[in-house]
């Protein structure tokens, strides 16, 4: 049997230590395509590059590797690699690892987990990983071991339909791993307010996190706040299905 | 009773037609604050803008109606707004008119959704409106009544916890509306290559959708395949809990 084909990006920038860490251990499972921001595209979630055209360059080749950059976002590296550059479908796409938190409502903002929806749109089994810590020189070695175990567990049961995966890992020792859910809450002083020597005022996108269920022991943030990896399923279909019957009532 | 504080913005930039005929109709509704992107900001999702800082100016202000236009994306307006700009907590964001459909996946790509679900993450009644018409000279009049019907009813009914309504109308006649869910589909052939005078490929993100279960008769592309306006309720919580279980045994 052939081995799995693996596309890899993130949006930290292809530069960034974790995707350096990603791009060394799913070499050990399959031959590794690796198209990646040119530079930092934090917070890009499914953003794509409509109003100008992108491009890509190969930096690397070796063998089982070879790396490309791209102009674009996250989700565009993934469009632009599954339509221009892999010449068969990958069997994986892993975005990561992530310098910070993509639990909770981060996963809607995450220029990580729209690479991972978009290879999931696509039709192939798609991972984020993530980690808490904002650091450039966040320690990746102790979540490494579980990216390999979870990554071989995804290839050898799959996911159902328009489904992938959230990985975060905690900051330290790691209890063990947690299946939850997506934590309700949101963020709240959300900018800094500065005045430029001109005395014009900008703003800087920065906040806390209010978690809305800090009591509930089955969310992504009370994994992590217990030191577990919290692994929530996530899906494409924004369908809130509960609600068709009420709004079928309304008159129109 | 006070009117209804009523928050706008869009992805086509404050002077599309579209926000220009949405504004007219919320001031029959309510106290409108427009908080615009200053230029296009198609699909950029629910990106953030976290590697500098933004602004806004107030454009107009006058009985009922104060515009600001901003240097963000539609989410970055909304945030500002919510954050800096208005003195109380809006009964009703609206994003929109957006100069093309947001029906299906392309609800996960589109700056006007981004917008209405930073809206309904802030707890407030969101709404998204767009028409399936690229154009920038789109015809709204035949949609204008329905989106105040569609309001109206919101504004009394109110909506489930951490729900929103993306709403997309056919072009020409209108045969009704339909509650729906988000069409399963995706895009192919996604990029024209052209080459620079250098020699150099670039990539223009271009594409065709391609409907996955054409026969369904519940979809939102369904129903605006037959004339009908698609209201999708939408929600923040990707959670696939169906998924769950089985993940869960997993071994890890």
């Amino acid at each position: 049997m052939n081995k799995p084909l693996i596309l890899i990006t993130n949006d930290d920038g292809h530069d960034a230590n974790g995707i350096a860490v990603l791009t060394r251990l799913m070499m050990k499972i399959g031959d590794v395509v690796v198209v990646a921001p040119d530079g930092p595209r934090s917070a890009q979630s499914n953003a794509l590059t409509v109003t100008h055209p992108i491009r890509f360059k190969k930096i690397e080749e070796t063998e089982g590797l070879i790396r490309y950059i791209c102009t674009g976002t996250p989700t565009d590296c993934v469009k632009l690699a599954l339509n221009e550059i892999v010449e068969r479908k990958p069997d994986l796409v892993v975005a990561g690892i992530n310098h910070g938190s993509n639990a909770a409502v981060n996963v809607i903002y995450s220029g990580t987990m729209g690479a991972v929806l978009e290879g999931c749109e696509n039709g192939i089994l798609s991972i984020g990983f993530s980690i808490c810590d904002h650091s450039m020189d966040a320690d990746f070695s102790v979540f490494e071991p579980c990216i390999l175990k979870i990554t071989r567990e995804a290839l050898r049961n799959g996911l159902p339909h328009a489904t992938c995966l959230n990985v975060n890992a905690p900051v330290g020792e790691i209890k063990g791993v947690k299946v939850a859910r997506q934590c309700d809450g949101r963020w709240t002083k959300e900018y800094a307010k500065r005045t430029d020597p001109r005395g014009g005022s900008y703003f800087w996108l920065t906040g806390n996190f209010e978690n809305h269920e800090p009591e509930s022991t089955d969310t992504d943030e009370w994994a992590l706040s217990q030191g577990y990896i919290s692994i929530v399923p996530t899906k494409i279909d924004l369908t809130a299905y509960q609600a068709m019957d009420e709004i079928c009532g309304w008159e129109f």
